[in-house]
């Protein structure tokens, strides 16, 4: 629901279904509990026993912010999870203790590396939220490659041809629809999304590394899966995806008020710089998330037909009302 | 030095006369002490004292290895220093501890925002360096925009044009030829380098993200300048650069040996995995700056001659003997 709030569909209740088939199947266990392993005062190794990824990334970032409290900053990398949602949501509950969170995790590989063909990589989303005084906080919650897999759904739905620099197709040339990126996602193995920057010339290195950078952190040092050993939503085996979350006390550092009013000006400079011709205006990141959010809250989230329906015929699956 | 055995000719010795300009000027204090403030366990805030930033990073980073030896893992954050170089060069000094190194710096402004034309941001780099055990270490470093302004500078020496994606003019269209950018980042001040990503459509608006993210840990929590506010090379202000700066202790999480194994298959992995059309190999971040370095160390490391030559000059006005 909160990703639906902030204009995330792809990443909100139109993946219900997948979780609950995931759950109905035994591939993800739902009662099972978090065991914390190698504890010190700012870090801990958690094995999420499979549980539902929601879960396990929410206490997770609880946990880290219990140890911030006391030791300034905590961090936790994640073994044994499953598919989280959007990372910036555990980002941001730090934001109430205004501390600044941090979250990542790896996914299942769609994204090829620079120079290869194979989708060996996921799109392993990095989400940091930072506070602020009297300005909205800045919330960067970004898929390491150019775009996730969820836009290139939604392109899918609305029958929209795909921008050069965004995939490949099995032959390294630029994929220009979505049914051909789909097809080397989800059939040939070969081709697929490209990482942040694109293809080599405008950096795309970059993008890669950044993605490298998620799995190390979530998958290498917590004992999760990595890179092409990522379970597909539909492989009956465990996900074992693996996440880094974090939690850092600003006061740690330096005086918190001022640093909010520092974040406060910082933000209106950047806002009130100007603009490309036709703009009207620069984005801090999480703005208009914020203001979609306002805006569905007063008047409902609009949800795509066929969503609707999948979520109708889970409830019927389950013999539970839908009033929707 | 490090830079230039790297093989990235834009921070190492051609800088040399820059530096030193600054300190003759009394732009840069060359005697001048770190004050460590706000020290926790974890975490430290450092006023460079507009020291040379090549001896703020490096000592900052001892500290932090010293710290997560103790404590696990240590973060600094640094006030009143200076342009530190290669940031991989501190971010790779955990190597040595087998731990895991980052390094980020703020930087004068020449990175246009999504939508924006004015450049109010820095290249703004991050570097991450992890270890492995018989592969290379994992060494990440890159400037958040989709080129430094040094690469721009070898282009416009080689005479070469600027590919689409890379940077925009005045009027916000695509800037083809170096005079151009150069024109905009030191002149008008309107137009510049795009940030990693590119413009809107290619998902430039995270590289902007990230640039605002370095600066906000680097910048805005240690109080140095940041965004516009950051001194050019040749403003006699301080420049009051920022820099975040921390080891993490592998053990904190896991078994290091076990998580060098896990970098180890990781990395051979990816290498291994299929290649484009006509290439043969796939890098690792920090392959190629190794390979070069050996090159480098058996046959010398090659200087354009303008660098030579300003050098020399430099060596001359100074009264040094210069025999190279």
């Amino acid at each position: 629901m909160s990703a639906d709030l902030r204009g995330i569909e792809s990443h909100g209740v139109s993946r219900l279904p997948r979780y609950a088939k995931r759950l109905m199947n035994g591939w993800i266990r739902p009662a099972a509990k978090l065991t914390l392993k190698n504890e010190t005062p700012v870090s801990v190794l958690v094995d999420g026993e499979n549980s539902l990824g929601q879960v396990v990334a929410y206490r997770v970032m609880q946990r880290c912010i219990e140890k911030a409290k006391k030791s300034h900053l905590a961090f936790a990398t994640v073994t044994n999870s499953n598919h989280i949602g959007i990372a910036g949501y555990y980002a941001m509950m730090a934001l109430k203790e205004d501390m600044i969170g941090i979250c990542m995790t790896n996914a299942w590989p769609l994204v090829v590396p620079t120079l290869g063909i194979e989708p060996i990589l996921g799109t392993n989303p990095v989400a940091f939220a930072v506070p602020a005084k009297n300005e909205l906080p800045f919330v960067l919650d970004m898929a390491t490659s150019v775009i996730p897999i969820g836009k290139m759904e939604v392109y899918e739905r609305h029958g929209k041809s795909v921008p050069v620099g965004w995939a490949i197709d099995e032959n390294g040339d630029p994929a220009l629809d979505t049914k051909t990126v789909m097809r080397c996602v989800y059939k040939t193995r070969r081709g697929g999304l490209l990482p942040l920057g694109g293809l080599e010339q405008t950096a795309g290195y970059k993008g890669y590394g950044l993605s490298l950078l998620v799995d190390i952190l979530s998958g290498i040092l917590s004992g999760a899966a990595y890179g092409a050993s990522v379970g597909t939503p539909e492989d009956p085996r465990p996900s074992n995806i693996g996440q880094f979350i974090g939690a850092i006390d600003v006061n740690a550092f330096t005086q918190l008020d001022k640093f909010k009013e520092r974040m406060d000006a910082m933000i209106r400079s950047v806002r009130g710089s100007n603009k490309t011709k036709g703009q009207d205006r620069i984005y801090m990141h999480g703005e208009k998330e914020w203001e979609l959010e306002q805006q569905y809250r007063k008047n409902g989230i609009p949800l795509y037909f066929k969503v609707w329906e999948n979520l109708r015929n889970l409830a019927q699956q389950l013999h539970l009302d839908f009033d929707l």
